[in-house]
């Protein structure tokens, strides 16, 4: 059994390394550092880039927060069914949004959580998704094959499995349409997995240490390419959508507010602008057309 | 007693008369307008006005539905002591929100609502809002005077009662801000409020009337003052604020969205543009720190 300091600790030297890596391949922005305490207990590293050259806003999250588990997270949120009585927690994780400038550089998103109770109960969770302004299939299944690639190598159902779980998390119903083309989401992964701690801690950090290299590779790929206004103006209406889905859908949002989390923190992953216009109908046949065909559950990004 | 139809014209009626008055204001911008059929029953007329001289998106929207009240709605939103049974229900009303270009002019949103069920249980719900980006203390006294005016002619307690239920509706907890200087709110106002039918349908039609020439007024008086670059961006972040309230908080968004109504009439709300910055602190004394300090509850708006 892996101890809370070991995995924490870990997490930390993750935010770290990742920052790193942005930094080196946005070659101007650089993260500012806010540390913050929980008045309930623990607290967090908040690290924000804005204006890099090619991160125009962007957030590498660490917190590590303690206290009772309040009744309503206990029935909401986490396993009703196993909190019979109030119970001291242990949550513990890096949140990572970034929203590039150009809009042929995806938008990307990944968490890794660890959770643990009082009364033994722990799992980890975590997920990494893309959310290309416009979808280039190169890009797609460069991405997702990344993502397999450190799934295998942990379990042969995990990467089916997540990405499946994907589609269903990263959708917003009332466009009938997914946040981009997914990435993997898993939760509540504990020994009733058939995983032993050990091996789950391993996965979390595959994932996490998958991050850096995927990401920056199709910031460099994409981060030069030439655009028009009319790209830029679907870039913003996209970010509307991706404001949607975080401000309607995301658990981790809807709990951090909902629990009087540090705000600034969780709304790190709205973006620096978004627009809505009315009924936006794409051309016919364009490319923006085009990427709303592919945001749809059930894509087979890997062959 | 009033019937649904005679309240259903009203609303059209209504509809009509805002859309007349907003484009002889604003000079350019035209109402464009969409019907369209909810599958389940009944429909709407959403008129949608977007880059006016004064006007940069904004809508006025009627719309009447009838079905079945799903179980959901009847437990979550509406009264749910009261529904025994699966209900037949009747729902109309009309809905503004308007974004203006100028910085200088305020956003404001006005909904009013008629409701009834086959079991003879009926009532009226309304209010009006005004979110200043700068907060003009003679706006906002003018705002408050003329819904005072209106309400006080029909029930000396309406204005401080309903005041009250906008400060705490139109409030952003995970701001600790209220969404701009308030108004009044109002909600299941029927035969148990010591008011009948008819003098409840006089009480809404008067809140109705009261919104355009309060409205014009305020656009007529600042849409020629000029702004900074600074004022605009000041602008974007109020904005984004507002798509914070309307994404998260606001029960009409919610309520849409969570029973399949129609996506685009629902989110004409959002504005064309908004921006959101990490930790942005206003300048000390400045304008925008001034205007924070006057989103609070309990303001004193009449005097």
């Amino acid at each position: 059994m892996t101890s809370k300091g070991q995995i924490t600790n870990w997490f930390l030297s993750l935010q770290d390394s990742i920052c790193s890596a942005l930094e080196q391949e946005d070659g101007k922005g650089k993260f500012e550092e806010d540390n913050w305490l929980r008045k309930e207990g623990g607290g967090g590293r908040t690290r924000i880039i804005q204006n890099g050259n090619v991160i125009e806003k962007g957030g590498v999250l660490f917190s590590a927060v303690h206290g009772k588990l309040p009744q309503k997270i206990g029935d909401d949120f986490i396993l009703s069914r196993e909190v019979s009585e109030i119970q001291h927690f242990y949550a513990t994780g890096v949140s990572i949004v970034i929203h590039p400038k150009n809009p042929f550089v995806p938008i990307v998103h990944m968490n890794v959580r660890y959770f643990e109770m009082d009364n033994g109960v722990w799992w980890f969770g975590g997920g990494i998704d893309l959310t290309p302004h416009y979808v280039d299939e190169e890009d797609a299944l460069f991405f997702h094959n990344a993502l397999k690639t450190a799934c295998d190598k942990h379990h042969p159902n995990y990467y089916h499995d997540f990405k499946n779980r994907a589609d269903d998390y990263f959708y917003i119903p009332h466009r009938n349409e997914t946040r981009g083309v997914g990435g993997i989401f898993f939760d509540k992964l504990n020994e009733k997995s058939g995983a032993t701690n050990e091996q789950l801690f391993e996965f979390v950090k595959e994932v996490g240490n998958t991050f850096a290299p995927t990401y920056t590779a199709l910031m460099n790929k994409n981060k030069s390419k030439s655009f028009t206004e009319e790209n830029k103006y679907w870039q913003l209406l996209r970010r509307g959508r991706y404001v949607e889905f975080n401000l309607v859908y995301d658990l981790g949002t809807k709990f951090g507010l909902e629990t009087n989390g540090r705000t600034e923190s969780i709304l790190m992953s709205l973006p620096e602008t978004a627009s809505w216009a009315y009924n936006y109908i794409p051309v016919l046949n364009s490319p923006e057309e085009k990427t709303l065909s592919f945001l749809k559950k059930n894509m087979d990004w890997t062959t």
